[in-house]
């Protein structure tokens, strides 16, 4: 019998490859457990409004005018909504022509686009052009995007940093590219060693891989460190020596819990290294409403910089985001917002503040509060999260542990997590799904769960992972670093 | 000098082969002229809203109430909102983890999958599973990634209609496939010929195409064709015949401006069939929020339906759908509004009625006044809009028009289109962007431009083609179908 096209073993060998654990295994298993009715927290994804974060009261209001624009004809709207609100719902639908319900731009609302410059120009001390920023329906569109523009075979090479975030080994994957990994050090909080790059690349040239990129995530996916300005700098020095475009994934900007490292974007660095380097770097940068302390996953807005692509290639890059018309627009109205938000003065800015600050200090002291449980546990060590949203401990499994894995079929860290998942409901994703070294074991979870619960998950943590270590205790000694 | 990887010579091949003409050289000239203070009638792209369109009320109070949840705490939003309007965005908040701000699961909410499964059901009379309904945002991602799916290289072929809308052309180049163009008969009102079918598949195989999968858009597009039951069936043996995935594009399946051949969906007919084929053929099927009355293009909210489609391949396309986590929430509320409107006896239902029927009403009127101001023009004949939103007039040039868009290197139709624009602000898409015989040329409107707008709009087009015809007539006759 002839197979059809859709049949599995007749589709694209390329989906088949990609591999996406955030939503792999161990979220399946957790979705079927919820509807048996067990009580699943989700740290698997981070989805702050589904753990109970609030959203921000101001652009809720600001995108609720500009979906039902009638409100601001109805002698009563003074009532429920601030006059900033309206002002400032009035000012988003004067850059759209036909409201909401119009595809905008392929690139983006060319008003919002203007936003988002003067936001970088104020962030980095340097000019942006709004016709190099191109919005999109979320950060993961526009880097798929941008793999999409450079993979040209499989012998085409993007480093990447392992651990990592999966969506660049899936998008890799679904291009046909090949994936260079360059390792982290963890027991140097998760830094990035120069010299690891220049093996990474000697070794991928080595197997006849033309490296053409390069992804860095700062603060860092599952690994939660911030980069600092000199190893920035290093790492830009680095892709203009071999020519790499560099992709800077630095969605987790504003999420940042320590003073002493704080966020620097790499188009900053860039121009302060100054010509000729300034001129060099084909850099393309993300950022996205989804995180900080926005959280606004759902909208799916986002937006990428480009600094010293060719403008052909630019056009190149319009033409292809035409083909599926326009991101969504009040996605772009969120972004817009978010990059400008209320200032000092406006009737909504001491709420708007308020609520900002309430986000994010709890989460910075989420942010200890799960390192400490970690590093309070049997065989787990933990580095603190500098930024992000993700807590990225290691699990020293004994060897029997190891052994009843393989006896079951599993990755040691899937059947890790697997057990963690039926025993307490935490829904995680096993280290394997990010990268690691070999024979090195790990967890991400995100930081999330609401303040108030964040204690007794990490009790039942604790005496999950105890318990479990008692179990496969064997004294042979563990895997580690 | 070495080359970056995204310096133009550089990039992605496929990426520099995709054409997109509906966003093309007549878009990018009529903004330029826009910038430069013109008045320009953008006809290029199905954007009802930014031709004056207004949004139904219903689902914008709903969806405005969404985004503002707080506001149904507020004592006065009985003041702004209808009673039914709450309780409806009540039911949609009940659905969601985390309100609009969360990530959906990646295939969508389910209880808005189950709303359009239960609407497919009412629609074709036969059962239909929230599980093989995807929701995306818009259409067009879900075209995208179906080809994705089914394309693995250059010898893999898709038969597309000519004309066809260009989104299947660019993504079919993206991904690195063969468009295997099948012709629609512009004499018999665009109808589909089985025969033609035959003779472009036999065509492909002789140059050594797989042929995988057939594209029919129905109500066409830029065609506007209604196909017919019986065409259908012929259409669907054809696949089975052959081992074809069938895409049905049925966007516009809302929009229909004759009685006598009303929309009817590929899977009901495919049912109608019965066993053995009715569990033969692997079809997807395609709706949107973008088209119909609703026309909320900018919103981005759409589903596929797939229908036999084996169980290992539907997790692979799940797979691939979270590596971009989710479609964006609003749009897929907007979706659950579509497939289930305001019922006789609640408080809405008579205004929304209204609303979708001044819309509908409207555009008949317009497709008839459209395609009787072609008629009278020199040289253009053009088939009814039968359905969807565009008119695809022929254009019959005299020679020495053709030799004087040789000289000023264009594409004659491209030649007569900027000239259009430059004389009328009328922007419109050359045949050529769409496919056509050769020899044979158009161009494609939407019948989009307000009612109380478009005499005028038909008088100055006239003005223009008659004088155009004018002036390159040379009785040599003309370029014809």
């Amino acid at each position: 019998m002839s197979l059809k096209a859709l049949d599995y073993d007749s589709i694209n060998e390329n989906v088949k490859k990609v591999a996406y654990a955030v939503r792999g295994e161990l979220y399946l298993r957790a979705s079927e457990l919820q509807k048996e009715g067990k009580k699943i927290i989700f740290t698997n994804v981070g989805n702050p409004h589904a753990l109970g974060q609030k959203p921000l009261t101001f652009p809720r209001q600001v995108i609720a005018l500009c979906q039902a624009p009638f409100l601001m004809d109805d002698p009563n709207v003074g009532l429920i909504f601030p006059v900033d609100a309206i002002a400032r719902a009035k000012h988003y639908l004067s850059l759209t022509s036909g409201g909401l319900g119009a595809y905008s731009d392929s690139r983006g609302l060319p008003g919002i686009r203007k936003e988002v410059a003067d936001f970088i120009q104020k962030r980095d001390g340097y000019p942006s052009d709004p016709e190099l920023i191109y919005l999109t329906d979320g950060a993961s569109k526009g880097v798929m995007q941008m793999l999409n523009t450079i993979i040209r075979n499989d012998k085409d090479g993007i480093l990447v940093p392992v651990p990592q975030y999966p969506l660049y080994s899936a998008a890799i994957s679904l291009f046909g590219g090949s994936l260079v990994p360059y390792y982290l050090e963890e027991s140097a909080n998760w830094s990035l060693d120069i010299k690891n790059l220049y093996q990474s690349i000697t070794e991928a040239r080595r197997r006849g891989v033309t490296v053409r990129a390069m992804v860095i995530i700062n603060p860092g996916n599952p690994t939660g460190q911030c980069l600092s300005e000199s190893n920035l700098r290093e790492i830009l020095e680095f892709c203009i020596n071999e020519h790499l475009v560099l992709l800077a994934d630095e969605v987790y900007q504003q999420n940042i819990y320590q003073d002493e490292r704080p966020f620097i974007s790499a188009r900053k660095v860039l121009f302060d290294m100054g010509p000729p380097w300034s001129k060099e770097l084909q850099l393309v940068s993300f950022h996205t409403v989804s995180k900080g302390y926005w959280g606004e996953c759902g909208q799916r807005g986002g937006y990428f910089e480009m600094t010293n692509i060719p403008p052909k290639t630019v056009d190149e890059i319009y033409k292809v985001a035409s083909i599926s018309l326009s991101p969504n627009v009040p996605g772009q109205i969120f972004l817009g917002l978010m990059v400008n938000p209320p200032k000092p003065g406006d009737i909504s800015y001491l709420k708007y503040e308020q609520e900002s600050k309430a986000v994010l200090e709890s989460l910075r002291r989420r942010a200890h509060i799960m390192t400490d449980g970690f590093n309070s546990c049997r065989n787990v060590v933990c580095n603190f999260t500098e930024g992000a949203m993700y807590s990225f401990p290691q699990i020293r499994l004994p060897p029997r542990a190891i052994e009843a894995a393989k006896k079951a079929g599993k990755v040691p860290d899937v059947f890790y997590c697997l057990k963690l998942l039926e025993a307490t409901g935490i829904s995680t994703v096993p280290g394997s799904g990010f990268g690691q070294k070999e024979g090195v074991f790990h967890l991400r979870t995100t930081i999330l769960p609401a303040e108030e619960d964040m204690p007794q998950i990490m009790v039942s943590f604790k005496k999950f992972n105890d318990e479990f270590m008692e179990q496969y205790e064997d004294y042979r000694g563990y895997s580690r670093m």
